[in-house]
Parts: structure tokens; sequence; C-alpha cells
């Protein structure tokens, strides 16, 4: 449990790599800024509030409140034995919440004012995330009707996604991104970098679903870890495919993408599946990658590294799967996951669009004009990425 | 075993990040493809086919299958008993068998065609390394003939540089390497993410010998690491000495092919050593890295990444070494290894012959002149791997 | 522990990455050289000598000597049994020594010619790191005052810390760093690397803290991740605020720096903090970050990357800290957390002093003015770290 909390940890780095890596090189350092002040501030919060509200005891099933701080319940840890201790269960929750807010940040990088995001950060963080997962994983009413999550496609990825899109929307694309209604390419800067993210988020994702077995029971614990890597493998290799057919092109980014659906999509029902129902499960999460991400475009939504079709889509057709696919399909476990989205859509969506706005009619959520063609380094942050690189003369 | 398991995965990360430092920018993309490929597709076809073509059960010695897929032979899961489950028995030999397809990767590097590498990486990584493995960890001729390989020096590393040295011979040299019949420098990109590579595969050594323990026996486990590490410091540090001395130059490329070459040389033998054994064998590891790299040259071979004198001399010369140092030290034992080493090369070279011929000569195995000059990041990928890096004024 | 050891490993890379990310181009090679030099040095001389200077059993208290390699004392591994092997323990100690001397590295990078620099780590790393250790760590005579140092606060951080003054000192400033008398920002290359370096140090010090458990006991392990972790969270939160109110800007090396002042001020108590004793010990090392910097360029000091405000003066801060929060809080305890300080302020600075001053006489230990100016990587290794980077056509 604490190598999966540290490579949960590890994840972030990740998805940091992932965004640098797919955007522009005139906004990465606020990108790693805003992704470092998620992990730190993420964490504190967690530490004073979060953890609490996500796992407030007996409660009624939709909001409760176990109090201030970690030091308060730490008693409990003598009477904590579940095959790991309260410390660690803090920890790697802790890791998972601030992941929500990483989504979101991928998909508003390159435009949005760096303040008014570390305020949505804290709110959703510090209360709308724990609240969202109290009621499932905290034991509450979706928990009760059966709903299944095993780690998290819904309760983190679709948590991040839904975040993501009503942001998307209330910012507006980047400027140049749509000409005449036609979606054009904005290519990022350092596509080796964004490798390096996807592959270090897949041994991450060791971590993530590897953990939440929460116990190192190891049937169930290697199972997961084959479920995950083969729905991976099989969600890039039918995203390589069938964008390599839809394009005439091998599109590396599509083939990480599709690794990343694939992962999000197995993430529900890692412990439920076969290593078929794994390909299955990965190989339809890679398909619905390609095409996600082209209907995004056609909606005129910028997102600039794929984080709604990965994490929402995904995460969705994740959740929906435990209900098709594996031990538990069925059509009552189906409707139980079908309620568990909904659910899930409704909180997400008021919170976030309520957030969002409010601070867009406020304090602005958009950088101006100049800033954005001129890239947030320069003016949020009085410095560059790369300030000292040279090219060699030929 | 599943923690080794995620280190063994990420080893694929450091094995990308060392070819494309080491390889020219032009080209960047499609290695990262072509490493993303391996990964994905050797997973499945090893899922397919591969697991139960190594470990066939009872068999005849040399060839023996136990049919497609996982699932129908999960059952015998529940008899497994060695100290990891079934499961974690595949990921991790799954794991591997995508690293004898990326050894070839690096050293045909900025030449080779896309679709037959894919072709020869579905046939080398799903039929001939399997087939192979099961000589002797599935059981077959060679592990009654008292043969010993602890960990790959010969079962991955050479199987993959056999492939490698045909490979490259079939090929020919990149454009520019040799002129007047000397070989040319051609410097890669991105030396610092080539040191990255490096460090991420020692880390993924400690998994990769650290797991072939195949089981968590803490004492032999924790003398396994040690004397991994020890062999790649020696390694290191007798290339640096070597190179400084004969070169007149602090060579980091060098020292960091004499780490390799320690960590492949100490392989077949890494729980059978002393940890002064354990030094001897790799710092001569470090010596032939010096010599094998320029005497590759000689021979007018261009492998861009080295990818032979480390996994192909060094993987031979560790697993002779079993025979000659630590505790099975002895003729009749150095007999068994060079027995196994022949059979390997006889195996590999000739399979890999086979393919690589067959493709040259249907579908051809190498790009044109002008994709080669301008890059295969642009013909095959349509996009460049930094497309928005841009310089800062100074 | 094993793991542990490997997360250990893994930050010799973030150290790597950290330090050329926050240096210039120019000098690239040069410090992954020594980085590498350092590692593979370092651990054949804990292996040699290292080791045995540390724990040589029973002994004056000041200095013994228990044999020159391991063999010679292998046979103990029989009777060793505190929840870790021999060899385990060996390696993971190996990992620490190299530390002190990364250290240094970033505090002298970018004009420290590279043999002086050698001796210096054959000579530290080799000899003085163990004796000083072994005053603590192997029972001498800080152990019998109840001097505590958890995972190394004093032991490792301001060992390499107060020699990376020393030699800062002796150094003098690189050239263009003051100008008439004030201090001026000379920008590193390669933020987003720097980054990556500072996230893998904070995921090996979950090994570094974890793996000083030296047991797997699950709830006191667990308790020092979330120590660890939440005082790098505060480090850097405190980090960001104060500079962002002293300078008006979001400055992300800031961020990261207070991040590593909140790992390294923990680090000496660890076990005995409750999390609120983390976050203030941790926010305070934030705030003494900020602080420390800015004194340091006030001194005339020249240090790169920050190495004597995270390790010397954050590891004084955690080494005290231990007497004043936590557990162990009382004037009696901090009277000899301070005697300990002094005890290896005062063995570090003479030694390491003596061994620059004599190199300084000899051999000189400064690279030439044209030699700075031009970078090092030309001159020391005649190559450079992109040697084929290429800009795009806009």
């Amino acid at each position: 449990m604490m190598i999966c909390t540290a490579l949960v940890f590890f994840m972030h780095l990740g998805f940091s790599l992932l965004e640098i890596g797919l955007t522009r090189q005139k906004n990465t350092l606020n990108i790693l800024f805003k992704n470092i002040f998620i992990i730190t501030v993420g964490l504190l919060l967690y530490c004073l509030v979060g953890f609490n509200l996500m796992y407030p005891g007996d409660f009624n099933g939709y909001l409760g409140f176990a109090g201030f701080g970690l030091d308060a319940v730490a008693a409990a840890d003598l009477a904590y034995n579940k095959g790991y201790t309260y410390w660690t269960d803090f920890l790697f929750q802790g890791m998972f919440a601030a992941t929500a807010a990483t989504i979101v940040s991928g998909a508003v990088a390159e435009r949005i004012k760096l303040v008014p995001f570390m305020i949505f950060v804290i709110i959703y963080v510090g209360v709308i995330y724990p609240i969202a997962g109290s009621w499932k994983w905290g034991g509450g009413f979706l928990d009760k009707l059966e709903f299944y999550d095993f780690a998290g496609s819904t309760l983190v990825h679709s948590v991040g996604g839904w975040a993501a899109l009503v942001a998307v929307w209330l910012l507006g694309s980047r400027i140049g991104k749509f000409k005449n209604g036609k979606p054009q390419a904005i290519p990022g800067h350092n596509v080796p970098l964004a490798t390096v993210g996807v592959l270090i988020l897949w041994l991450g994702w060791f971590g993530f679903n590897g953990g939440s077995v929460l116990s190192a029971e190891p049937g169930v614990t290697s199972l997961v870890l084959v479920t995950t890597c083969l729905a991976a493998a099989a969600g890039g290799v039918v995203a390589f495919l069938a964008s390599t057919i839809l394009y005439k092109n091998f599109d590396l980014t599509m083939f990480l993408n599709g690794i990343l659906g694939g992962l999000v999509g197995i993430t529900a029902g890692a412990d439920q599946m076969s290593p078929t129902d794994a390909i299955i499960i990965g190989a339809i999460a890679g398909a619905i990658i390609v095409f996600a991400v082209s209907l995004i475009d056609k909606l005129k939504l910028d997102d600039p590294v794929g984080a709604i079709a990965v994490h929402l889509i995904c995460g969705i057709w994740g959740t929906l799967a435990v209900g098709i696919f594996g031990a538990m399909a069925g059509w009552s476990q189906f409707a139980s996951q079908l309620i568990g989205v909904l659910a899930y859509a409704v909180i997400c969506v008021s919170s976030s669009f309520i957030i969002f706005f409010v601070l867009k009619k406020t304090v602005g959520i958009r950088v101006s004009e100049r800033e954005e063609l001129e890239g947030l380094d320069a003016h949020e942050h009085g410095m560059s990425a790369y300030p000292d690189f040279r090219m060699n003369e030929h």
C-alpha cells in the first residue's frame, strides 16, 4: 500500500509532463506551477478537511464531517486493522484527491488565470471531491445502491472530467484554435516529455489500481495489474489502428491517449474482469478516444490535452462496463452504474459551474489576449521554461 | 514481485529515452512510436500465445504450446503456489518479452521502415522469444543440460542482441556513418535524456534481477541487488577510465554504456556471485564495452546506441562468467554455458535472418534516401518531436 | 527496505535533473558526468571501506574500522536479523553516502575542475562521511549523548551542505554572478527538468525516510510517509506565498526549493512528529528557504542550485526541531541536538576545508576563465548536451 501511494504520487509527475509536452512552450512554467500547487495544497486540504469529509464514519449518506485535521482522530489508528494503517489510508486517498484537479488543469491550460484556478482547486479538491467521494467510498447512498467503482473511473476521473468540461465551456477556446469554424492543430512543444508522462502514468496505475485492493492479497492484486496492463495495451493498439485507418498517419499522440483511455476504462472494474474482458474494455476505450477527440473538436470545445475524452468519456464507459462485463455483469448492476454516473454528473457539473461562473463574473477566469499570445510564463511568472537554451551552430 | 514487474515495465521508458537521446532529433517520434508499439503489442501477444509457448508444461524440450490465451489455463491459478501468483508470473515475463524487441529497436534506429519492423516484432516477440525461452525457463533441453541464466543475460539480452546484429547487417549503415571507410560520429540530440534513460534502466534492473529470485526471500534478493549495483558501478568506472586513457576525453556516453554493460554482464549469475565477483564481472564488462564499440565500428556495422556491444557481447560474457566466477564455477558448468550461448546464437540468428531477409526481398526494410535525410518523423508521422520549441532571444 | 533502496537510488536522478535544470546548457554534460561518477565510485568506495568505517561494531565512539570489503564480514549475515539483511543494509546506506557528495556537486557547478572534484568525492564519500556517520548511526559518541537524527537531516544533508559552503567560498562565484556587488540572476536552461528532479526527489524521500524505519513496521512507516509529505507540501506552499508577497511573482523555483526545504527539515524527526508538527516544521523550513537564498546572495556566495539553503540550513533547522516539536521535545534534547549540529560542523568544515584548500594550492580547483565562458562541456568532454537539437522553421 505504501509503495502504491508512492506510485500514485508519481502520477502527478506523469500528468505534468503530459500536459507540458502537449502544450506550447510559452505556457510551460504556468502548467508546472499549477500542478505543483495542486499536489501541495491538495494534500494540506485533504489533511485539514477532505479526509474527514470523505470518510465521515456513520452519516446520512450525502454529507458528513468528522472534524478538522488528522490528529483529532488519530486515536482511531489503534483500532484500524484492515491490512493498512490509518496513515496509509489518508496518504493514498490524499494523492487521489489531487488527481481530480490535475485533470482539469490540462483541459484549461494556456488561457486560464492562475489565481482563480487556485481558488477553484481549493474548493473542488477541499470540499466537492471528498463529499462526492463519500457517497461511495465513504459508505454513502451510492454504496448502499450497490454502485461499484473499484478505483475511481467515476470517483476520480469523471469527477475531474466533468469539471474540465464545464471549465472548457466557460473559458472558451484558445486564440487560433478554430478558424472559420474548423479546428486547427496547435502542436505542443515536447512530445518526448508527453510520452514520458504517459509511461509514468501507466506505472502509476500499478499503484492506483493495485493499491485500491486495499490489502496485499496477492491473488486479487496481481489479477488487477494484469487487467490494468492488458486494457492499457488494447486501448493503445486500437486507438493507433483506428487513427491510422482514418487519418493515414502513425499518430503517436493518439496511441498515447488510447493507452490512457484503456487505463481509465478498466479502473472501475479492474478486480472484476478476466484478461479477455479487460482487453475488450480497453479496446473499446481506445476506439472511444479516437471518436471522442474528434467529437469534442466538432463541439468547438478546446481541450489541449484530450482530458475530457480520456477522463470523462472513458471514465463513464469504464463505469458502465462493470454492468456489462465480468463478474458483476447484469441489468441491475448496469442500472446502479448508470445512477452513479448521473449522480456524479449532477454534483460535479453543478458545483464546478457555480464555482467557475462566480469566478468569471467577479475576478475573471481568462487571461488577456496579449498575455495569451505572449505566453503565461512571461506574464505570470516573469521567466521562461528554457531561459538558457541555445542552439548549436551546424 | 509485483513491484518488480512495475520496475521492469519502467525499463521500457529507460530504453526509449536512451534511444532517442543518442539519435537525431528528426527520428525521435519514430523511435518512441516503435517502443510504444513493442510494449503494447508485445504484452497482448504474450497473453495470446507467448506465455503458453514459453511455459508449455511438460514438453519435448524444444517446442510445446499450452493453448491460446490466459483464461484457458487460469484454473491453474489455484494450484499455483511459489510465492507469487499465476498472474504475476505472466505479467513479469510479459514485460521481459517486450524487452528483447526493444533492444533491436535501438540498433536499427533512424533508417528502418516502420511497418516491416512491426511485422518483425510480432513474429519475434510473439513466437521466437518464447520458444527460445522455453528451452531454459520453460524446463526445456538447456535446463536439463544445467545451463544457467538467472535473469536473462542470454535469454533476454542476447536474444535481442543477435537479432540486432542480423538486422544491422542486413539494413546497412546510416547515410554518412562511414566516409572513405572511416566511422563518423553521428551525435544524438539529447544526452540528458539518454542519461535519464540509463538511470531508469539501472532502477529497472532492481526489478529485473531482484524479481527473478521469484520470491521475496530477503537473503538472496538483497544479495542480488548488491551484486547488480556493484557490477553496474564497476562497469561504468572501468569504461570511463579506459575511454579516458584511450581517447583523452571524459566521455559520458561511454560511462553510461559501461554501466549498462555491467548490468547485462551480472544478470546471468546475479544470485551466484559474491560482491567481489560482481565487481570483477562488471569491470570486465566495462572494458569489453570500450573495445566492442570500437570493433563494431571497424566491422562497418552501424549501431547508433551501442546495443550490440551492451546486450549481445556483454550478454555472452555474463553467461560464460557463470562458469568462471562464483558458486557454480567449473569446467563442466562453463561447457553448459557455452552450449547455451551457441544454441541461442543458432535460433536467434537463423530466425531473425529469415524474417528480415524475407521482409527485405518483399516489402523492403529500409526507408528511402530522401526519407532518411529528412527524418522519419516528418515522413511516417507527419509531425516533429518538438513542434513548438522556440529559442529565446539573447 | 529493498524498494526503499531503489527509491533512494532514484534520488540521484532527481538531483542530477535538478542541477542541470537550474544551470546553463553549456555545463550540462559536466554535471551529469560528476553525478554518475559520484554514484558509481561512491558505491564502490562504500563497499571497499565506507561501510566498515561507518558501522565498525564496538569502537571508541570516534573512529573505528572493521576491515576492507564486504566479503570479510559476510558471515555476519547469518546472525543479522533486524527485519532486513546485511546486504540490504549495505546498499541502503551506500545509496545515502553518495547523496552527500551530490549536494556539493550542485553548489560548485559551472566552474569547478573535474579531476579535483573527483578527488574530493573519493576522500569525502570514502572516508569523511562514514567516519562522521559512525558517531551516531554506528553507535558512536553522539549516539551515547542521545543526539537524534532519524534519516539524516544532519548526517546526510548537513554533511553535504557544510562541504558545499566551504567549496563555494574557496571557489568563488561564477563570472557575472555579482555586478557591482549586486547578485545577478543566471537562469538555468531547463526548468521542466528541474521540476521533474524535485518530484523524483520527493518520491525518493518516500524511500529515504520510509526506509529509515529499518523495518516494515507499518504503523511507524506510514506515519513517517505522512509527516514527510505534509512537511514537503507545507514547505512548498509557504515558500511560494512568501516569495509571491516579497517579489510579486509566482516563482516556480522557489516553490520547488520550499518543497525540498520541507523534506530536509522533517528528515531528522520524521518518526517523532504528529501531522500538525510536520506541517509547522515544513512551513518554517519553507520560510527559511526564501530568506536563506537571499542571505546567501548577500554574503556573495554563489550557489547555483540553492544547495546550501536547502541542505545545510534546513538540515540544521530540522535537527534542532527534534528538540522543539514532537515526542522528544525538551531542553535536554535540544541541547543534544545542538551539540550534534556543532560536532558535524567541526568535522565537515575542517575536513572539506583541508581537502579543497590543498587541491586549490596544488592542482587548482577552478577552470580557466575561457573554459568557464565557453562551457565545461566543450572543454572537458568535447561534446555538447544537445548536439543535434534543431529548431523548426515557423
